[in-house]
Formats: structure tokens, C-alpha cells, sequence
């Protein structure tokens, strides 16, 4: 008997055994992320000044990315990087709003209501998020970084060097709603 | 009876559901990665000029991003980026190769032994890797793009904008392997 033919868009079986294992921790002071996710989309959890501040602060302050002791050798070498790039599991994100499919930006009705593969937002069916960092130091299996998105507690998925030469040299086009929140929020990071 | 206190230490249990869900399918005509990852370290599938050849290649080719067709309103406004950073999931990094801790990058023992988080490896204790590429088109659930590094077949995990703004400004530092790597495979990317 011939098993029946699988459709090929029938991915969400997660027939590759795509299941992650933490290899460390983030921490610092920041216990909320700025934005809450819901079923019904995203929203900011304050008024935009204080968001905005606090983004701010977010990106001098200085973060530790613990990694397990058994790994501390994955690190060796490292220093002689300036940036890395880290991708991290937004463990705050409730589960329902993995299925979120399209939001506002920033929760901002002014803003045009978009496919969340054209957003930042935390909510996305599959809540890594990337932060590239300034490396300020290493002691052992502990990384001090500036430039680090992260809230407190949240698992780390991965670091690579980041190489500038990886990243596109030429003219970049980004919609008119991020260009104002690039201005809002401050350019240059980390 | 109290349960035994947890190790600040013990994140090998996954214990936040950290399950991918792949959000679409990569389709391409390359169908082996450079580089073979087995249990003593990665080493390149063939003479170091046939890599260098097809990693050129690789980057002008046209990939395709199949997203799921139930999903395909994630990338309502996509068009209005030309650049977009892509995780994927390393399907063909057998899994005793995500415990390597360090490697001889591209497996070139002229190289000196770093940690993985040092290299670009695809073997990796979470093989989700980043490719930055330029967006050429979209038709419905599909989109065209070029500089995508990843073999046909990979499992699509994330799209997320890519904002020139998020990413360093100021001077950047890697080793001198790496900076011989680039100079090897021709700079400018994607």
C-alpha cells in the first residue's frame, strides 16, 4: 500500500525537528518588553515618550549573555569581534499570538496595517528575535554586550559574528511608517 | 514534598516550548551545502576554487521563498523593502552535529580552532541561519530574491525587514581568518 502523497505546502507538521535548546540566558534590568502582544494584534505598553526613553536607555545599557558552562568553549575567540549577531527566543509572547498575521506597526493605528514579516514586532509565528550587539568584554562563559534589545530572562538561541561584507553595501529602501519611526525613535544602534 | 531546586544553569530542557513552525519552504537550484558537517568538525564539499565559484553563483541566483498559502497575507506590504533578512532552519546538518563546540573554520586546519559562535558554520547547537538578500518580486504567497545562501529545500523559520539603522554605523572588527575568507570568496553581499 502506497502512503498517501503529502500536499507541499503542508509545513506545519514541523516534519524537521525544528525544536530549539536554550545554550544561555540574557540579563539585565529591562523586565518588559515595550510591546504587549494579544490575540486582536500589538500594542505599546506606554505613551510613546516613555517608549521612546526607554528604548534609549535599552541601547547604552550594558547586558550579560550568560551561556551554559557546558557550552563556554563555543565562545573561544570571540573577542576578537567587535559586533555579533544574537538571536534570542521573545519567551513573553503568549503562544495565541504566534498565529497573528497582520498588525499595525508598533500598535499604532496611524500606522498602515501590515504583514508582521514587515514589522519587528515580537508577535511572528516563530518569536526569534535579532539584535545586533557591541562586544564590551567576556569573562568565562559570560559575554557583556551593549546594544541588546532583550528583556531579562530571555533565552538565548544563538550568536554569530556579525561581518559587515554579509550586508547589503548598496542603496536599502524601507517604507515611509518605519523611516518615521527610525527618526522618532533615534538612529544609530548599537 | 518540595521539588529539588533547579540548577540556574540546567537550560537543556527546553523549557519554553521552543518549537519552530516552518513558515514556508526555500526553492533553488542548489541542492548540497559547501560545507558537510559530521561529528569531528564541518569540511568543504569540494576543492577550495569549486566552493568559491559556486558561493558567486549562489549570490546571483534568483531563490524563491514559498510561504505557506495560509499564511500569505504576512507579507502584505513586503514590496516596499528591497532588502529583507531571512532565518532558516539547516535541514541537512545531521543532529549529532549541533553538539560540535569547535571547529577549524570551513573546515581548513590552516584556520585556527575557534569556537562556533566565532564562525558561520551551519553546524551549530541551533542551526537557524541568517541570510540577507534583495527582494526582486512577489507573486501571492511567493517571493523571487537574490543572495540567499541556503540549499533548496530548507524550511523557511522567519522574514523580518532589513533596516540599515539596526545595524552598526561605526567601525567594525573581525579576525584576520575571516577577513582572509572575504577577501577569497569576493566581497559585496548580496
Amino acid at each position: 500500500m502506497t502512503p498517501p502523497e503529502k500536499s507541499p505546502h503542508s509545513y506545519n507538521e514541523a516534519p524537521f525537528g525544528m525544536i530549539l535548546r536554550p545554550v544561555g540566558i540574557i540579563r539585565n534590568k529591562f523586565q518588559n518588553p515595550f510591546l504587549a502582544a494579544g490575540d486582536d494584534g500589538i500594542k505599546m505598553r506606554g505613551p510613546i515618550d516613555v517608549i521612546r526613553a526607554e528604548i534609549r536607555e535599552m541601547r547604552r545599557e550594558i547586558s550579560e549573555i550568560v551561556i551554559n558552562e557546558n557550552l563556554m568553549d563555543i565562545l573561544d575567540g570571540i573577542d576578537q569581534y567587535s559586533h555579533l549577531v544574537v538571536l534570542y527566543w521573545a519567551h513573553k509572547v503568549p503562544e495565541p499570538s504566534r498565529s497573528l498575521v497582520k498588525v499595525h506597526p508598533m500598535g499604532r493605528k496611524e500606522f498602515p496595517l501590515v504583514g508582521i514579516f514587515c514589522t519587528c514586532s515580537p508577535a511572528r509565528p516563530n518569536p526569534v528575535l535579532l539584535s545586533v550587539v557591541r562586544l564590551c568584554g567576556r569573562q568565562e562563559n559570560v559575554l557583556q554586550v551593549t546594544g541588546l534589545d532583550a528583556v531579562d530572562g530571555s533565552p538565548v538561541v544563538d550568536i554569530k559574528p556579525y561581518v559587515k561584507n554579509f550586508y547589503p553595501q548598496e542603496e536599502v529602501l524601507i517604507p515611509d511608517w518605519m523611516q518615521r519611526i527610525q527618526k522618532e525613535v533615534g538612529e544609530g544602534n548599537p
